[in-house]
This record gives structure tokens, C-alpha cells and sequence, in this order.
């Protein structure tokens, strides 16, 4: 114990001094306790930019590689990274942080195209680096004063966009689509089963007993169809449904949900009260799919919603990927219906190129999420000012929007979590300097850049060595391709099944040596109807034609390689 | 649809122009289809950071407001924000930014002292810039392999910390305590209960009826003190369980779990297998609290893992505010038994000043995760080198280490989300900086400073005017006190009840005339043991002396105008 600490402080003293007190105190620490944080800040934070510009830079040079090491196996075995006893210098954070970019992944390159979100715009970057300044946590309004304001214009714009009255919507950021997806969850089961919150599913299962249902007609059950995202698997068994409460409803050959067989399936779960069937159960909650994850597909949110509405089901929209078509004149039609739906998840990280993260779970009727809440007395103080609320005569239409102001002080309280970053300013900052207008005109050179790198691998110059897999009539931003024999080789390939392995496995091919090339990153993935294997390419509206030419020219020359192998052999 | 994009384009054309294509492309989306990512990010990252700086150097000044609006009704009557249809210019954006941080708290002040966080470490701020620039999603490794061997360092130093073996442990970070508290929660619900994956709350209960539980019985219970943060509540709701699985184990004078209690508690619940009392159910989880939110109280791991292991119930920890006692010789005792739990969330954007997010769920097993994953066949790619480790004739610790490289080129699997954001870079860059050792002695300063806050309300100048709330006999960062009574007001205030209610409004009011004052920003709770509200400040290691005295001499003077206008009145 430091001598100055036991005496009682009777007057203002010095600052304690780290170094006297501690032995154990390292020179970084001493000097971290004299140091202005802005002047060290100003350090940091100019060599971060030198760095960050440069990486962009040389990953814009034509023949920069997408990733330094091919593999995992690659880089365990050249860069091993370790954590100190004693501080190191500034300069050897400066060589740690270089390094951390060298050995990356380089979006810059503009030929990453293997995931669903590539390199963030520029003032995305200015959005973050005043979210890292600020600090300020969402949970509660008075720690985040202006966050909490542009998130809640952002909720209030995208409902707009949806069509729904802003002023009884509400929602937040959440940390992804997946997040999103199981709030969603989360709250319809709520709002469904008042039982859930005390009793949980069990709770939720008694309460269908006491409605007259038995055995497994008594569990709630939620329908997605089989092209949706995994995290609606993951949130029904995070959320303690378990994964036979996911029923799969078939899609058609674009991969778009059959509606009549949900609605078949949703009746054949809820006629069967006493549970004779594997399929008994009670229907609550439909995800409908705007933009699927590997063939882009649009759920037909109208006829979905007619279901719903028929059932009283709480419809949810899984936009991850696709909601931001909802800002382009030319395609928000892909989501007509959504005015009808109760929430929607939707990722301005994915298509609109802000960073990592930045996802919004909506809400038609915003008091929906009060289901969330708990009373904790030390973070959520109901203020004077929702007092007086409380006590008011105020119409119906001003309470309402006087209950979503006082939910607003607390945001924290609406969702699973506590503390919560402020992503929306991404979308806000995003949403300033290109409109509405400048994110639909984004969207819609996607939509076009897409349409001709799938009409290149059709009738391009290599379109005899490529086969072009099943798509949506209204193509989204994923070109699902794969490399097919000569046609010399066409007698060695019979049967349905044997092509598609063989082609499954030129792909894999594929795949690798693009990964080995490092020129390219691209993904594959296994199509419906049992077609094996494809490339999945997703392009993104800034992706260079240059460079998706050659790619395509490339998927094929390495098929060919593998073909007239396989063919030798 | 453009001309171009109509023929089959047989040769490397120019890239779309999207100006000649799109009516309502703006002018900043045809600056953006043009100009290079790194001569614009240049620009916003040289205004962000000097704005960053300034803000910082503003906030620096003695007399600097910790906030700009005292309450979010000023803030709505002064600042509106609207998302335009038109793009708006650079300049424009940088104004934008600019009000982002004139209304904003400021953490730099050193006088935020209102949550378990405050300003960021400026190498904190050079992490979130690369994460930011790098936009790289940590689900897969190859996508982020640095950004995922980062995270490993991070979980493998922090498993050492706790003496777990690094090669079975495992990890990842999670978007905030409560998510890697529900992490914990989920995972321990899969490995004692097979079924939940499957057949979710409903499953394990059908596995505890076939046990020989009925009724109530035959639920899953878990156990957490009734200081514990509430996302264990959340956790219990958002997972199925129901706020009624939760058992609140009472607490000492002191804040700690009651051991005993603990153990009577499970005991009587696992005993009563027909259901019959309300108590009743299957215990499977303990939560430990390592400095609980309001007191900073510490659970005696060891006397909980003696319990746990009696009755084979999982053990958690949370240990989001106060886990990094770990890096601390002097303070590490404070978590003693760490070793034998099971899991451990820890945020090191509490304690240890990295920015907001930074937490890790750990688990002493890491395969345990794997109960998590699902089989998801365009995402994650079974590799050649784990086919390899599959077919291998290794020794079960080799088979291990092998197993633990196969999870970690999917840590996304591990979790119930997808994307991720590379949080671990944040600590990696810390520990780098400072040192096992430096980042004790920062601890250790914290305790410092609140042990003499202590003094200093108890022992100084304004003893006769604040009562000190009741705290732990080591105490951690959060000193909570209030003002009371000048001795000759006392004979007014008449028994127990009476005097905390009276302590309780005065409470209330100097938070209120603080918020208005704008000078300190500290937050008041409710104390255990019916005591009523107390100011409850965090002191953090680089607070400064001279603004801690002079807010505890504010609450005196706030309080004693209270008293006088109450005694008036």
C-alpha cells in the first residue's frame, strides 16, 4: 500500500503515481499515466491512417494478390504471434500493426469476392473511427446521446422505406443478421406465448396443452424455407426450440419458398391437435428470405404474408442480404409485401458496403419489443420526464409516441444484450453522403454488373467449358457457375448424377488453385436439385469488369486443365 | 438496362459507368464509381482523426462539460438529424461528424464515471482503425486469418491466466458480456442435455422425465446470486428457460453469493423429483459473479467449484467487469478457483479501457463448442488437412490439438452468430503494449484510487455529511455513497426506513443536479439489504485525484442544500 493512500485525503493531491506504488509497473505504464490521451491518440491514429491508406493503395495495384498466404496451414507456419509479460514500444505496436495488414486479406484489391460484403466505403471509415473515439455505449440514451439519435433516425428511414408508419415502428442495431434473425425469434415468441417469459418453452407448451393441444402439438414451431440462412436453425436451437422445430418448406427451381406448400404444411402442423404426426405442432412464426444467401433469391413476401395473415402468424423478413434493394426505385418491388410484414432483418454492411457490423432488426409495431425488457433498477431510471408521460391525457396516437420516446432512453432494454456499439452511424454517415438516391443508384449497378457476368459465362468466348447454374429470373448479385467437360469429353460423362460429381470436383479444383493463384477469392457452394458443387461469385457494385472477365476466363482454363487430366488418367 | 450490358460481352470492356446508366445516380455516386478508396479514405481519415484529437484535447481542459445537453429532451429540442434523398458533399458529411461529437459525452474529461467503461487507450483506437480498414469477418479463418490468429493469442493468454491448458481450452470474443454469458449458458445446455439441440427445452425435460423427474422436476434450474448482472435473467428468457429456471441465491452484507445457501438451494430443487414444491427442477448451471455491477463483490470460485463438482453442474463465471483481476499478482486472488471452472466471460473494454466492444467467452474445454456448430455446407469447408487429422493415427493430445486447429478455421460454428467482428485485436494490441505486467499495474491502480475515494468519504473533510454504502472488505472500483443528514438535522429523521428514503431523494437530486451541472457524469443504484439509492461512481486508473475530490465534495454540498431545503420545507 503507497504511503499517500492510507492517510485520509483531507485536500486535493497529486495525481497517484503508478511507478511509486507498483513494482511491478512497466515504463509503458508510467508513461501511459503522465501522457495527454490526445496526443498519443494523435500518434496512433496518424500512423493507422499511413498504414491503412497504404494497404488500400497497394491493394488497388492491378496485379496485387487478395491474400498473402493460401491457406491457414500457410500462415501457422510463417507468422506466429505472441502475447508479452513486459510492454514493447510504440514502434514495435507500429510493426505489430503493419504486420496484421501484410499477412491480411486485401478487399481493396476489389477481387474478394467470396463473401457477401467486400471493401467498406470510405466514410463508413470516418463512421468508425468516431465510434472507437466516442466510446459511448448504447444501452442508454443519457451514455449515448447523439449514437442513440442517429440510430433511431436510421430505424425511422428504413421503416419509411418499408412502408410502415415511422412513428410506431421501432428496432436497433444488432451484431449481424443473425442477431437480428433471433431477436426477431425472440420477440415473436413473446408476443405469442405471454407464458414464454417466466415459463420459457415449457411455459409456452403448457399454455397450448390448456388451448387443447397434446403430445408434440403442444410446441411451438416456426417454417423457413430451405434455401434460408443457417441462423434460423441456430436461433430456434439458441432459443430453445430445438432444431425439429424448424420446419423446411421446399422451394421452387429459383429457389423462392413454395407458398402453397407452406401453407399445406403450417395447416397439417395445426390441424393435428393431438400430435399423431411427426409434423404436429403449433405455427407461429414464418421467415420469408429477402436475398438468399447463395442463389440471391426473393421470397414472395405478398403471398407469404396472405398465409400469415390467414394462420395469424408473425411474419419475419431474413434481408440480411437483400434488404437494401428497399432503397432502389428499379427493384424494391422484389420486397412488395413487406409493408404487410411485422419485422425485418436488413445489413448495410452486405450490400451497401458499410463496415463490419452494421445490422438492423425492425419492427412494424415497435411496442412489440417492451416484451423484451426487465425492470433493472441500476441502468434503466425511469426519468421525470417518463413520469409525467404516464400521467398524461395525451391521445392515443401521442402515447404512442410518447412510450416510444421513453423506450428510446433505454435501447438496451428492447433486445438480449447490454452494452451495444453504435453501427448505425454507419448507416447514417453512409445514408448523408450518397442519399437515397446514390445507395439505390449502388444497388442497381450491382443488379446490372451481375446480370452481364452471367450473360459472359452463358455466350462468352468460354461459355463451351462453363456450365451456368440455376438462377432467379430477376438475378441478384450472385453468379453461380462451375466448369463443364469439352464437348469431346461429353461421351465420357453418364448420367445426371456422374456429371455432377465429376463437375463437383472440378470445381473443388477450381477453388483451390484460385486460392493457391491468389489473385481471386471466390467461394463455392453445393446448389439445390442435388447439382453439386458451383463457384459462387458475389459480385459488388464497385468490382472492376476487367477483373470478372478474367476470372471467368480463368474458372475455365483450370476446368479445362482438370478435364483433360482427369481424362488421361 | 444500359446498352452495354445487353450484348454478350466477349472482351474485357471498360468498367459500367453508372452515371450514363441510372437516372438517379447522384453526384457522389459518380465521384464514388471513379476515384480511388485510398485517396477518399485518406481524406476521411485525416478529418476524423484531427476532429478525434480535438475532441480529445477539448475534453482534456480542466473545465470541459462531461456532456453538452443534460437531458435527452434538450438534445431532441436542440439537434435533429434527417437522411436526405440527394447526396450531400464531403464537406457536409465532415459538419455532420463534427455535431456527432459536439453532442456527444466525453469520455476524456476523466470525469465519466457513470459505467464500467470510460475513454479508450489510444492503441485501443489504432485496433479499431485496422479492424475498420481491413473489414474482415471473423467466421471463417479465411477470411480474417490474422484477425483469427489474433483472437486465438487472446483466448490461449487468457486460458493461461485462468491455469487452464491452452491446448484443450478454447474461445472466442462475443459482441458483449451478456452474449458470452448466454454462449456459457447455451453450451452448458448442450452438453447436459443432449437432447435440447434437437428437441430444445422441451427435450431435455422429456430426458429428465425419462430420468424419473416429473411435473416441475423435469425442468432445467440455474443458480446465480441476486447481485448477479441481469443478462443471466436475459440469458434465461432469451434461451427458453423462463425467468422462473433462474434461482436467486442471496447474498452476504458483503455482496457475495451465500455458498451455503447455494448449496441448500440446488439440493432442495434436485431432491423434490415428483415437482411437488414451486423450488423444484433439474439444477445443470451455476453463475459466479467476479465484481458484481453494483458493489464489485467477487464469489468465492472455490467454495462454488467445491459445490459444482458435488452436484456436476457447469460453472460459469462472470467476470465481465471484474475478470481482469487475472493480470494482476497483487489482486488475482480475488479469483481463486478460476482454474477449476468451466467458462469465463471476460471484457477487457471494461477494466482494461479497450473501446467498446471487447469480450471473450471462454471455456476451459473448448470442444465443448462444438455442440454448437451446425453442418452448413457453402459456409464451412471441410479442408484436405482435416481430412488428414481425421484418418490419423495421433495421440489423443495431438488428436486434440488437432481437433482445436479444425474449430478454429470455422469460429463462427462455435456461436450462434455468423459474421463477427475481429474484436480481439483490441486486446492482442493492448497486451502488446503493456504487458502481462502493465496491465496489472493498471489494475492495481484502480484499487488504489477507490480504496482512498474511500477514505476520503468516510475519513475527510466531508465525512459528517455522506454515508458510505456498504462494500466489500477488498475493494474493487466502485465506491457508492450518499449524502445524509448534518448531525444537527438528525433528530428529524426517525427510524431505519424513514432516513433511507429521505438519503434516497437526496440521492436522486444530487444525480439530477449533477446531470444539469454537467461536470461529472455518475450513475446511483439501489443497495442490497433494502438500504434505498446510493451515487455509485467507477473510478477508473487514470481518474484524476483533484476531480474525485472535488465531485465528493459537490455531493456534500448538493446534499446539504437538500437537507436545509427539506428542513425548511
Amino acid at each position: 500500500m503507497a504511503p499517500s493512500a492510507q492517510a485520509p485525503a483531507a485536500a486535493p493531491a497529486p495525481p497517484p503515481k503508478l511507478s511509486a506504488a507498483h513494482t511491478n509497473g512497466t515504463a509503458a505504464a508510467e508513461a501511459d499515466a503522465r501522457e495527454s490521451y490526445a496526443d498519443e491518440a494523435a500518434r496512433y491514429l496518424a500512423r493507422a491512417a499511413a498504414m491503412s491508406t497504404a494497404f488500400m493503395r497497394a491493394g488497388e495495384l492491378a496485379d496485387a494478390p487478395v491474400a498473402r498466404w493460401p491457406t491457414s496451414r500457410d500462415l501457422r507456419a510463417n507468422v506466429r504471434l505472441a502475447l508479452p509479460d513486459a510492454g514493447a514500444s510504440e514502434e514495435e505496436v507500429f510493426a505489430s500493426m503493419q504486420s496484421m495488414l501484410d499477412n491480411s486479406v486485401n478487399p481493396y484489391t476489389g477481387r474478394f469476392l467470396d463473401k457477401l460484403y467486400s471493401a467498406p466505403r470510405p466514410v463508413g471509415l470516418a463512421a468508425e473511427a468516431l465510434l472507437a473515439t466516442l466510446n459511448a455505449n448504447g444501452h442508454v440514451m443519457s451514455a449515448s446521446p447523439m449514437l442513440s439519435l442517429a440510430e433511431e433516425a436510421c430505424v425511422a428511414g428504413l421503416a419509411q422505406l418499408c412502408g410502415w408508419d415511422a412513428t410506431l415502428a421501432d428496432g436497433m442495431t444488432m451484431p449481424g443478421g443473425s442477431a437480428s434473425n433471433t431477436l426477431a425469434l425472440q420477440t415473436a415468441l413473446q408476443r405469442h406465448f405471454p407464458a414464454f417469459r417466466d415459463g420459457g418453452v415449457l411455459g409456452a407448451s403448457l399454455a397450448l396443452h390448456a388451448s387443447g393441444r397434446s403430445g408434440r402439438a403442444a410446441r411451438p414451431l416456426l417454417f423457413t424455407s430451405s434455401q434460408s440462412h443457417y441462423s434460423l436453425d441456430k436461433a430456434a436451437m439458441g432459443c430453445g426450440l430445438g432444431l425439429d422445430a424448424v420446419v423446411k418448406v421446399p422451394c421452387d427451381a429459383q429457389g423462392r419458398m413454395n407458398v402453397a406448400e407452406l401453407e399445406r404444411l403450417v395447416e397439417e402442423a395445426a390441424n393435428d391437435t393431438e400430435g399423431r404426426a411427426a409434423s404436429a405442432g403449433a405455427p407461429f412464426f414464418v421467415n420469408a428470405t429477402a436475398g438468399s444467401t447463395v442463389l440471391g433469391s426473393f421470397d414472395d413476401l405478398d403471398a407469404i404474408a396472405d398465409v400469415c395473415g390467414r394462420h395469424g402468424l408473425w411474419l419475419h423478413v431474413d434481408g440480411s442480404w437483400g434488404g437494401p434493394v428497399l432503397f432502389s426505385e428499379r427493384w424494391r418491388h422484389l420486397m412488395h409485401g413487406i409493408a404487410r410484414c411485422d419485422s425485418l432483418a436488413i445489413n448495410p454492411h452486405k450490400l451497401l458496403n458499410a463496415p463490419l457490423q452494421c445490422s438492423f432488426a425492425l419492427f412494424r409495431r415497435g411496442e412489440a419489443l417492451t416484451a423484451n425488457s426487465l425492470d433493472v433498477a441500476y441502468l434503466f431510471h425511469e426519468t421525470s420526464d417518463d413520469a409525467d408521460a404516464q400521467h398524461s391525457t395525451l391521445s392515443a396516437s401521442a402515447q404512442a409516441s410518447e412510450a416510444r420516446l421513453a423506450r428510446r432512453e433505454h435501447p438496451g432494454s428492447m433486445a438480449y444484450g447490454c452494452g451495444r456499439r453504435g453501427d448505425a452511424l454507419k448507416l447514417y454517415l453512409l445514408w448523408q453522403r450518397y442519399g437515397r438516391h446514390g445507395l439505390g443508384a449502388h444497388v442497381d449497378a450491382g443488379f446490372e454488373l451481375a446480370k452481364r457476368v452471367s450473360q459472359l459465362v452463358r455466350e462468352g468466348p468460354h461459355a463451351n467449358l462453363l456450365e451456368l447454374g440455376p438462377q432467379p429470373d430477376e438475378l441478384f448479385l450472385q453468379v453461380c457457375f462451375r466448369p463443364k467437360e469439352p464437348s469431346h469429353h461429353a461421351a465420357a460423362v453418364d448420367g445426371q448424377t456422374r456429371t455432377c460429381l465429376l463437375r463437383t470436383k472440378a470445381t473443388r479444383h477450381v477453388y483451390d488453385t484460385l486460392r493457391a493463384r491468389r489473385r481471386f477469392a471466390v467461394d463455392f457452394a453445393p446448389l439445390p436439385g442435388d447439382l453439386g458443387d458451383f463457384i459462387r461469385l458475389v459480385v459488388h457494385p464497385r468490382t472492376a469488369w476487367t477483373d470478372l472477365h478474367a476470372l471467368v476466363a480463368e474458372v475455365a482454363e483450370i476446368g479445362q486443365d482438370f478435364f483433360a487430366a482427369s481424362q488421361t488418367a
